[in-house]
């Protein structure tokens, strides 16, 4: 068993949830996934950032600080001898009777756990096949939230349909994926939807942005829609663990994976092992 | 404590919930809360072929029946003493390791518990005051999911501004109330958003239509605005722990408390306690 960060312990054995926790009952918490590489955390102060605005967000006060985060995860990364994979993390509200208002006082539920996962290279290589649905989520999809029923959905509609990924399509507008951001690529410029309440402003988007200007590719947050999508030179979707990923195939529409995703790819891995 | 329904047991001890219960990290789960009243079940059928409803919508494939859920929650009724009181059920896809993906094969969790609780008399009496606010839920607010974040947030935002409940509003139109439906009389007839996707059809809702049929009062499913909701004569929420209950302020604005809430009150109180 892999040792456990829960409630400020370090724990071997399996952990309990009370059953009122308002995390169980309403969704009423926040989480990220951080990603590990050659037994390094990649980007884990973006993402504990963001963690901190989530929390903001839904009015819950965090205990502990981005540092003390880290700490955790360092000292999980080393017990548990992770060397590729990925660490959960999670806070909840707090254990209450169950009553939509927030109690009057109340001390979040913090779980962190570890574990394997290599990188998506096979996708990343060939490119994957993904779907277009309409978003049927809610409006604040830049909380990265418990809430995620929308999300389980589309992915199991794409899972069915052999596909890795459901891209949202509200109001005639290419949001994101149900778990990644996307980007198309049109004469050599990015194109990606802007980071508003629509998405979730992924931390591998960012880094990409980074990327893209330190290659000289223009990047430019403005919305696209479908049929851009579909007409698109190159397609991506990006996430913690999908990283950049090449789109090869769009409902029934096929797209080629070309050189400014190859340069994204390469440009991110240099990110990823900087001394390579 | 009370005696408490766990997957398949009942216990009287505290129970666990699993980490990678899909309620806890994806909200992945349905639930309903039904009304005792004097020691009996209200309106228990309809709740329960409600849940089978969203079970079906979210794949979830129920292990009980609704004579199964009525009979485990008679016999919460009789060990726990209930008398006036509300019972909650809550059935998730189960446990697996963190994907959004389902599982190939699932045993969902169930929790069913009783609580006291006692009639709104009071606000039902008197009236209450609610805000209206941005409905950013998701579409599919006619399954009855865990994913309650966007009302949590809702009913605090109300409670803060010393309100009972938040009236939400979608693109212009009233949809319902973050744990209620809302109705408006204009006129001698009763408006309330149709039962689409964008509202919760609630059990209270059926029961007063029905009341409205047999008091031989217009009762019309259209859509209206936070104008015309302003502009009412008399308006009700309501819900299985609201029953029927008179708004006397929206926002800043009073409203009269009126013959046909009176009305539909009294129907609503010979369906509980048919005898009297």
């Amino acid at each position: 068993m892999n040792l456990i960060y829960f409630n400020g312990e370090y724990v071997n054995d399996k952990i309990a949830i009370d059953p009122n926790d308002r995390g169980y009952q309403f969704g009423d918490g926040i989480y990220e996934v951080v990603r590990v590489y050659n037994g390094m955390l990649f980007t884990a102060r973006e993402h504990f950032e963001r963690l901190v605005r989530s929390a903001a967000e839904i009015q819950i006060k965090l205990e502990l600080t981005v540092d003390d985060y880290i700490e955790i995860c360092q000292h999980l990364i080393t017990e548990n001898q992770v060397t590729d994979g990925l660490i959960y993390v999670q806070v909840t509200r707090g254990n209450a009777l169950r009553n939509h208002i927030f109690p009057e006082s109340f001390k979040p539920v913090t779980l962190i756990y570890s574990y394997d996962s290599a990188r998506p290279v096979e996708g990343m290589d060939k490119g994957v096949k993904v779907i277009t649905l309409e978003d049927i989520r809610w409006l604040r999809c830049d909380i990265k939230s418990l809430n995620l029923l929308g999300n389980v959905l589309a992915k199991q509609q794409a899972h069915v349909g052999q596909a890795v990924e459901a891209i949202q399509v509200r109001d005639g507008i290419v949001t994101e994926g149900a778990s990644s951001n996307v980007f198309i690529i049109k004469n050599g410029t990015i194109y990606t939807h802007p980071a508003n309440h629509l998405i979730l402003n992924g931390i591998t988007r960012i880094v990409i942005k980074r990327c893209a200007e330190e290659l000289n590719i223009p990047f430019v947050e403005k919305t696209f829609t479908p049929e851009e999508l579909y007409d698109a030179d190159e397609v991506i979707i990006s996430s913690t663990s999908l990283e950049v990923t090449p789109v090869t195939q769009i409902d029934d529409q096929t797209v080629e994976i070309g050189p400014v995703t190859r340069q994204l790819q390469q440009a991110f891995k240099e990110k990823i092992y900087p001394a390579s």
